[in-house]
């Protein structure tokens, strides 16, 4: 992705590996947009920390990162009990954020993999399966990423004006972005859009990563309160909507940011589309129904406390889960690296996967 | 309402005239949750620019308030041209706020009472009729929100959970409030009832000013941000929403604040009851739909900058409608000081007011 620093515009990804010192680095997500800040994480219990502190956000990206994580553990394991060491390492990691599947899903096919190659008991050889494997997610996602983008791309008019919800760009994958592919994309093809960028309470999602995204890229945007999306839309003033999602389940329904159902529903009622742009890494062909994928409760204290101010009374308390389930009746399509499907037709692509 | 200061309670109204010295003193809405504070505005200028800068908000209030400014016009004005110093000072009261109809219904009663008993050129009498006036109509206020209280009462049953969004309380009115009475009621006749309180970015009157009342009541609650009531709704966690109206078009669309019209709209989409409390003031018989209500667009920086630091990157804008039209369609019934009724039968109460 584009990054403007002072007056050069540099190009990053999101995350990135050393494998000579086993350092993770990645783009601090918590001082952004007011501090373009490198994190460096020295082990995988940093690694799963900061997944946790959302210095890294996004299904895709926390899925490279733990990927990254595991090859830090193979590195670092001590000789003996090299196993326990993997499995207790893969257990923390996963035990960061419930919702998104690509961690689980990384996690569980690098640890497939060197079991596969009956290298579980041989630390060096597991260390270069997972760091090789890790890379090649990375590299995979990004790729698949720029596909979302290129089919994404043919939904977008000229002159459209696009709304988003949460940020589902670059920063939340290794680059491109899911739901802001397209945009690159459409912007880089000479297409003028404007993107209604919901902020994205109780995290700030829009205002502080998408925001900063869209002007790098200098794509024209406006941010908007979450409450005034329905407005715009009854106005007549959004042609589309796309967004990103954590988990997808066979039948189409989605588990995105919470407050994705509500723009969903507001759309389909104001007769607009309503895209979702899905790596297939995010499809869970283990469960039929949104229903059955976890929604993480997250602390009261990001509704209840801002920039470190305390905004409700004391004695107050808030809930704050972190994800809703958007049913596939709502979603026109879903964008993926392989093209766009309805959400009837998402259980076809498990052999695509396979 | 009750307001617990230290270890007493005491029971304050939100605006109160002093007719000595011309003062109006009112609770300083920008203050809270935090400090309870008595704001005193010596003069109509002072008064317009509370209203402008929302120490005190809510359609009610900003038209008790306007009203004793009219009074302080009054009583302030020179002796050489009285009238027009009045118009004048109309004029600036009602530029203040464009969307809540109670600021000019207000204003426009009390001029035609003053030039109805033709003292339009006598200061004295006028000053008297203008703070009689206002009082009767800060009294007939509170009234109405008390028995809007009673009639919404009649629709929570025990253990009910309600949504609210934004603070239709006591401190939007004059006491008892629109939204929150029913609740108050209800309480107070022994019901258990949980509320959830929308957050209401961008300025935050659920967490500030709707928990500051409950907590003040002893209603239990929790706050969520505006993202998270589809999801609470989605779950069958809320049973009925009570909102507030800022104005009411003819045949029943309702405009108030931002955000309204998407958990209406998610509340109809879920089959949960939509009530809107509205006192017979906040109707305008002169406008058929609610198309024809003026949306206030407020300052980007209420988006943009929460508790004085910016949240968006710099050269990111947004957009601030401030309200939006919830069509009569969303709307399950219309809780007034003469009963509830259905939006469509809104039109036949014009003749209970004139």
């Amino acid at each position: 992705m584009k990054v403007k620093i002072n007056n050069t515009t540099k190009d990053y990804r999101t995350v990135w590996f050393e494998p000579k010192t086993g350092t993770i680095k990645l783009i601090h997500q918590n001082k952004l947009p007011h501090n373009f800040e490198i994190a460096e994480l020295k082990n995988h219990t940093e690694t799963a920390n900061a997944i946790k502190t959302m210095i890294v956000r996004g299904a895709p990206a926390i899925g490279v990162t733990a990927g990254f994580g595991i090859a830090q553990a193979c590195m670092q394991a001590p000789e003996t009990e090299f196993k326990k060491y993997l499995i207790d390492a893969a257990e923390l990691l996963k035990s960061t954020r419930p919702t998104a599947v690509d961690l689980f899903y990384v996690i569980d096919r690098i640890l497939n993999k060197i079991e596969n190659s009956d290298s579980i008991d041989n630390k060096a050889r597991a260390a270069e399966i997972a760091v090789s494997e890790s890379q090649k997610i990375a590299d995979e996602n990004a790729a698949a990423c720029k596909k979302i983008g290129e089919f994404g791309n043919e939904l977008i008019r000229n002159n459209d004006k696009i709304l988003t919800h949460c940020n589902a760009g670059a920063l939340g994958c290794v680059d491109w972005g899911t739901a802001l592919s397209p945009m690159r994309i459409a912007k880089q093809e000479g297409k003028e859009i404007f993107v209604f960028a919901d902020e994205t309470r109780p995290r700030f999602q829009g205002s502080k990563l998408t925001a900063w995204e869209l002007l790098n890229e200098g794509i024209e945007h406006g941010i908007i309160a979450d409450n005034a999306a329905g407005y715009f839309m009854q106005g007549g003033e959004v042609d589309l909507c796309i967004v990103g999602t954590d988990r997808t389940s066979a039948c189409g329904d989605v588990a995105n940011k919470i407050g994705t159902y509500e723009k969903a529903v507001l759309a389909y009622e104001n007769d607009i589309p309503f895209y979702v742009a899905a790596p297939l890494s995010t499809i869970d062909f283990n469960i039929q129904t949104g229903g059955e994928i976890p929604i993480e409760e997250r602390s009261e204290d990001e509704v209840l406390v801002v920039n470190g101010e305390r905004i409700a009374p004391e004695g107050s308390h808030a809930m704050n889960p972190a994800f809703d389930v958007t049913p596939a009746k709502y979603v026109t399509g879903i964008i993926t690296e392989v093209g766009v499907f309805k959400p009837g037709e998402i259980k076809n692509l498990k052999s695509v996967i396979n």
